[in-house]
């Protein structure tokens, strides 16, 4: 007899998911698949020293259970982090540590989404998104993005339709899209959380990674200027993208209310995010490392994202079209079946493993109306001979 | 405007477990209140080792993204472990890592529970087993416990009646309980769940905490012997009580369809349990310093649950009684009244307070028809001279 199974899990498809992950494992292809930091960028002597640090000042407190809002040292030092990315008034009792942050993601789920409920995101956004928001049962509605992030007028239409529970933006350097949301659209959507008294959620694990000039500050900084918008707002970061996703250690910014619920979840999804990690991190940040470990992080992957942009406009030509990443970890593409090319994203991506080259089709990030025109590419684990090398294949895929 | 919360925080009542938090931490006091092992206890050289190993062998492993199922070299070491405790067949795929047992739990009822679904758990259980469950609307039941654990036939009757979604059972030395399950019933509980293709939790995080003999084998060693319920078997394991909470490193065992969903459940809560703590724990056990850290945890548990015993019986006679722990953390101890002495945990709780004292009272611990003359008593913290001062205070706040 098969086992009874909660009636939520009938709310999630995985097989996109599965067929993606058959994509990353094969041997002697150059992978543009993952979502994954290069690991050759990994700080280990600095994590080294870091663990050391904790282990010999406090091993009791690295070791033992801890606080569910989390390690009180690594809160002050998240919070000094924030506010040297423009964003004050963040004391550290108003961040919660969560483990990654898609256990923030997760949190928001359980606190705020009950079954039927409406949810509005990004069309297309992060994948592990739409199945964590549906396994609460959310039904969710797509707001389309361009070059300049989320178009800010249809989101309200949308916003005054469905009365979502709260709207879930990766405003910097999306995954899948990449997109960087213009300061105006920032302004926009902050005056439309007052408006419509309508929580968004800021998911930001890539706003450091910029290439050139800062991007616009995040919707947590603009928020001062937005009288009523701090308490209609929660911000999720990651120390995953730019330090070591393996810590595991991500954090969430929230109106006191909505932070202790979510505090009252964690406390009964994992009891707190494990201390050995949390500790680490706080000794890594407070030793002072980190502008180094970004300035470095943003000159290779920077290096990558121009040598993937050239190559795919000499290799791929009219047969695509992309904007430029300024950040990120991603090139999200568009066949336009130029000169009778190929126009299918999927069908795209089983002839490339033939030749030697993954990608991840971009329909699957759509939570709904799939454009199955769409790529999403990563330049951030091969290097500038691999790049070229990749898409050279995908050129002959083509 | 208050924040729209989801429905589902309605179905938990923290009230109590906000008062027993406040409990632990004044100065001056003697806690017995806290479910945490000593942390000076805990072995910092192996585990500054360990980490310094993982960092050394494969930093790039220990530090990036990981397989949702666990890193698996640790599985690996988790299989060779359990099947040291007598537990045959467990292959590292039969298992997946989770951050603390605590998600372990969460997965079962992210995976199982459908709101108004009725599990069964002991009266006494572990109370953020009762929260976890309910938040996702689990409708609980209570089997009564004595001496030999679980009453068996009660059981019975309640599977019968209520044909619940699953048992959960923490069989050894349970939290609060300290009761040990006996062989008979261990073999009666397994039939049970054949004949109703019931499905049976084994929370197990205290089963290595012997102080005499071993106790009797797991549910999930035992399921050997009885045909069919290997199928209807998860098991929760830990190596916080053992070896470091702060870790974050649990496991589960399940059939393969279970683990199947869980793993799915799993990937859209935290994505994976921290590979840096994986890739600790792993070297770790790999390194064989487990057994003597077990005899070392075992030897100083067993002092000062003898002294704790032995303490109770001399300051407060009558006036309680409990069946001395043969392991775990916990005394599980009952008001008797005798003399027209206090009979209400709570009221003693208060009154100990005052006297220097903490524990915590028994009735929170049930999910129905809670046992108001109950109390825990932790013996894991406070050595034998302040296991004794303590309980001297004790004595004289009754």
């Amino acid at each position: 007899m098969p086992l009874p199974f909660a009636d939520r899990l009938n709310n999630v498809e995985t097989s996109a998911i599965r067929e993606l992950f058959k994509l990353l494992g094969k041997p002697g292809i150059i992978s543009f698949a993952g979502g994954f930091p290069d690991p050759a960028m990994f700080d280990v002597e600095g994590i080294r020293e870091a663990v050391n640090a904790a282990l010999t000042d406090n091993p009791g407190a690295a070791l033992q259970y801890g606080a569910t809002e989390g390690y009180n040292p690594l809160r002050e030092q998240l919070a000094a982090f924030m506010a040297g990315k423009g964003c004050k008034g963040v004391a550290p009792e108003n961040l919660i540590v969560t483990t990654g942050s898609q256990q923030g993601l997760d949190l928001l789920g359980k606190t705020m989404i009950s079954p039927g409920d409406k949810v509005i995101v990004e069309g297309p956004t992060f994948l592990a998104t739409i199945q964590c928001f549906r396994l609460y049962g959310a039904e969710l509605i797509s707001a389309p993005v361009d070059a300049d992030g989320v178009q800010t007028d249809t989101l309200e239409q949308l916003i005054a339709e469905h009365k979502p529970k709260f709207v879930y933006l990766i405003p910097t350097f999306g995954n899948p899209s990449g997109a960087m949301l213009s300061l105006a659209r920032r302004q926009k959507v902050l005056e439309m959380a007052v408006k419509y008294q309508t929580l968004i959620v800021e998911d930001d694990p890539y706003g450091d990674l910029y290439f050139g000039e800062a991007p616009p500050p995040s919707l947590l900084a603009l928020s001062d200027s937005v009288p009523g918008s701090r308490d209609l707002l929660a911000h999720c970061g990651s120390l995953s993208k730019v330090l070591s996703p393996g810590l595991r250690v991500g954090w969430m910014i929230a109106p006191p209310a909505l932070l202790a619920n979510a505090v009252m979840c964690k406390q009964f999804s994992d009891a707190h995010t494990s201390t050995f990690a949390q500790a680490t991190a706080a000794q890594y940040l407070q030793a002072g490392r980190m502008p180094a470990t970004l300035a470095h992080v943003r000159k290779v992957y920077g290096e990558r994202a121009a040598a993937m942009g050239q190559a795919l406009r000499k290799e791929l030509g009219d047969a695509v079209e992309f904007v430029q990443p300024k950040g990120g970890l991603f090139v999200w593409a568009r066949l336009t079946g130029a000169d009778g090319k190929v126009k299918d994203g999927a069908e795209l991506a089983r002839r490339a493993i033939e030749k030697g080259v993954a990608f991840v089709p971009g329909a699957p990030f759509y939570a709904s109306n799939p454009d199955h025109s769409t790529l999403r590419l990563s330049f951030a684990t091969a290097d500038v001979a691999k790049i070229e090398e990749g898409v050279g294949r995908l050129g002959s895929a083509l």
